[in-house]
């Protein structure tokens, strides 16, 4: 295990000689209590989820704060340039890049096909096993930073003013209660939200809050309801059985007694990255700021090939289609099926795919290894976009005022498809039995039929019309915990109870015994009332 | 019952003659239609909730909005000249303002005095007297406008964007849902919070969430979450006693079964009038904003007499003392008891007092028929508070960072003061009860104890630092609704639902039975294999 301190491009730890290094860490984390404003520190996050943080990152330099980033050796998805605007330095982990892409594999593999075939006690008990593999291997992650005291023992002389996570990515909650700073969380969400319920102490009623990934809406029949109620528990069972390591290494790294959930409860405040043109409306709390469409901005012009491919569409309109970047191949079969589909709409089509051209590619589709998503979707003749369904898609497209066709596959991408469907503006497939003739349908449904266009328009309106702009509300709030060295007065007091005393059941119980004890007294009494009756009715009918 | 509509100074119908009054009404409604941005429709207010609707009517006219004041003949509190920024209807109603003014001593008389020797279900009892006339009050008042087709049909030509009312007067649903705009509430609170829960759909455990005016704090122990719990339950009974005189108006003037709950529910959104500076933080809703303070603004300066009077304090500071409008007089020995103590502390004092001189008046305090409140908040010698606990006076001094000695009287005074003593900003006095010591004790201990002044600051510094000023935010909702016709993506699904639904019992229900048919088979297959074995024993014994 190793620490390794980078300085942004250009800076004077840039050009030092490697045996400086150790100087250069001291001068970095020196440099790090000058800057103006506050100082952040940034725990390590993957894939989709760093797209989020990072517009949050840019802005924070851009005000004049110091950010640090922490990552590991064994990312997937980060490259090191990724972090080049900001201070960040790498911690060695005992995990390999190769056990990291094993597990991402397997989650896959039962995301996108044993769920198909396998029971719901068989996928329950797959998902114990995955969840508890993956706790292994993050606190295996954990120990990289956490048991090194003089890693530890830097962060702590950079007095750093909060600590900013998504909380999917365990362990910041340790950093911040060592460090004593403010933590502040970052998150899409959690499976049936046990994070934000459990830990957050979010109120979601069952009857009309959708467990997240359960794919029903707020307007649940009874069976829903009942299964979304199902759902729930099946899921708190299951993140108290997976955080049970969790609890034990928080406690060892702590040195008392305390779990993961008491640790979470902690979090200052929680920036959720969704908004009320996506989330069915619920309650929340006053620590929880929905922060949705972060990283949307206005388009920027398309490079010319693109433009001119995009004006030779004429009326019809182009169409843009990726499934995201964790999709690498598609099957050959998958593929012609898709290009056959996309050769029989008049728009244009974009297409982002690294496979094999497939053999039925008509000439209305150009396939590209990236596109320019955000510039697409914000261009005039856009029409529709076929999408994978992940959050940050979906959010440039709901920014765009664009309707969607969802292909989703795993995590929220099902759930995600969901809301849009069912606000009108997405028409759902399902990857492994959609046929040519049914993406054909589906795509001249979402341009065709104007209801899909009028709904996604008011979604964006929705999106655009609000008080402050995410990014901004984001920042401000990450400003603030800073100024104010925390946001207690935001958090409830529902933390300190147990969940018999949250529910009032302790109440209920002690106002049943007295409810008892006065029926008892009661019967009792009318009994003895009854007997005295009888007996003064016999002994007078023996004197007659 | 009649009806006057009323332009702004200096327009042409304030120089037309009374006989053309019908046709100055008719310009009036016209010319609202032309007004520049919406058109925006007021609901009668009384008293101290008309102060805080005031800065959002004139932050709408500065915003080139056309806003329409409806106010009845019966008003107690209201002087036709704090109308003269918008435009005003009145409407005449059945009840005298004498009527008014008997049931407002009669509520002050419970809230002061009788409180005070009842036992708790004469108070309940009381309360349900009041409560019910009150309804009746109001359902003449409503009269006054429902039920003349004239005004209704008028109001309705003129085409108002939105209806802007405090829920505490009723039937502004009404209007709403004749004139089909958008409903939005300007509300500090029910008691029991019954018209944000029960209508609202306002979550609200009462484990954390101290309902209104109970005098408790999110921090409760068993018997304070007892109590809590109870305090709920009765008002909520005591709700759906007294509203059933609503509910059958409401159903006779819509002409179909609905009630007074139904359509408080179809309200776009809540402006509730606190912030988390002073609320414990609790759940809530998406179309719940929190925008306390809309009144507050910085000082400005004193007039001269009042200037020179707060510099000759020199550095002991000043000190402000009111009761609020309500409570005109005080008994002579009560104000003589109020005079002797102030003429014991150092500070000069400026005291709101309409009554006679008290016999004990120091030097140091001067009488005022009234105090600019705000001005000497915010003046640099202002040392302490002294305040009935009145929503309004309270936020002013959090703005300015006042430490406060509350003497609450009634409604909410009690449990605002609760709320600020919880904080640490404010200590609390029995107005019934103290004496000249106690409130000199409390003055020193809040003007010389560091903790209080550090409090009160706190509470400015969350009150000041939010992403945008309250006033604004309310404007900005406003004209939401104006814009996009309504805010339904911000309403829950619970509106929907049963309470019992609500609470998933139709669904625990399900799942009770499910396991009691599963035990029951499960025993009685445990006894039919009992008895089998049994016999076979017997049967093998026997032959043995």
């Amino acid at each position: 295990m190793g620490w390794r301190a980078v300085e942004p491009h250009g800076s004077p730890c840039a050009r030092m000689k490697p045996r400086q290094g150790f100087l250069c860490l001291f001068l970095c984390l020196c440099a790090a209590e000058s800057v103006n404003g506050g100082n952040v520190l940034v725990w390590h996050t993957e894939g989709s989820h760093w797209i989020n943080l990072k517009p949050i990152l840019d802005s924070l330099v851009d005000q004049g704060h110091g950010v640090t980033v922490l990552f590991q050796n064994a990312t997937l998805f980060i490259n090191p340039k990724d972090y080049s605007r900001y201070k960040h330095h790498l911690f060695n982990v005992s995990i390999t890049h190769e056990e990291q892409q094993e597990f991402f594999d397997e989650f896959l593999q039962f995301s996108l096909h044993d769920m198909d075939y396998l029971s719901y006690v068989e996928i329950y008990l797959k998902l114990y096993k995955l969840m508890d593999k993956d706790t292994g291997l993050v606190v295996r992650m954990c120990d990289g930073l956490l048991k090194s005291p003089s890693l530890m023992e830097e962060l702590r002389k950079s007095k750093f003013d909060v600590l900013l996570a998504d909380p999917i990515f365990a362990c910041s909650e340790l950093v911040a209660e060592i460090l004593d700073i403010p933590l502040v969380y970052s998150l899409r969400f959690s499976i049936a939200n046990v994070m934000e319920r459990l830990c957050g102490q979010l109120p979601a009623p069952p009857s009309f809050v959708p467990a997240a990934i359960v794919k029903m809406t707020d307007n649940m029949s009874f069976t829903e309801r009942l299964l979304n109620l199902l759902f729930y528990m099946s899921q708190d069972a299951l993140a108290v059985l997976t955080w049970r390591r969790y609890d034990a290494y928080f406690s060892e790294i702590l040195g008392k007694p305390t779990s993961f959930c008491e640790q979470m409860g902690k979090a200052d405040l929680w920036l959720i990255r969704t908004f009320w043109d996506f989330e069915y409306p619920h309650p929340f709390l006053p620590n929880f700021k929905f922060v949705g469409g972060i990283h949307c901005k206005p388009a920027k012009p398309l490079p010319k090939d693109m433009e001119e491919f995009a004006q030779s569409s004429g009326d019809d309109g182009i169409v843009a289609f990726t499934l995201g970047s964790m999709i690498k191949n598609l099957t050959k079969e998958k593929s012609n099926m898709i290009a056959s589909a996309l050769g029989q709409i008049p728009q244009k089509v974009f297409w982002r795919h690294s496979g094999d051209k497939p053999d039925t590619l008509a000439p209305n589709t150009r396939i590209y290894d990236w596109i320019p998503q955000n510039d697409l979707l914000g261009h005039p003749k856009m029409k529709a976009f076929i999408t994978h369904g992940g959050t940050n898609g979906i959010y440039e497209a709901i920014y765009h005022g664009v309707p969607m066709v969802g292909i989703p596959m795993f995590a929220d991408q099902p759930d995600n498809m969901m809301h849009l469907k069912s606000k009108g503006a997405a028409v759902i497939m399902d990857y492994n039995t959609m046929q040519t003739k049914d993406l054909v349908e589906a795509l001249n449904a979402v341009i065709r039929t104007p209801s899909y266009k009028k709904n996604a328009l008011r979604l964006s309106k929705i999106h655009h019309d609000r008080p402050i702009k995410p990014l901004e509300e984001a920042v401000f709030w990450i400003e603030f915990l800073m100024r104010n060295k925390g946001a207690k007065h935001l958090r409830v007091q529902a933390h300190d109870l147990t969940w018999y005393q949250y529910h009032c059941l302790d109440v209920f119980a002690f106002l049943l015994a007295i409810l008892g004890v006065v029926l008892f007294i009661f019967v009792k009494i009318c009994k003895f009332s009854i007997r005295l009756c009888c007996s003064a009715f016999n002994s007078k009918h023996k004197k007659e």
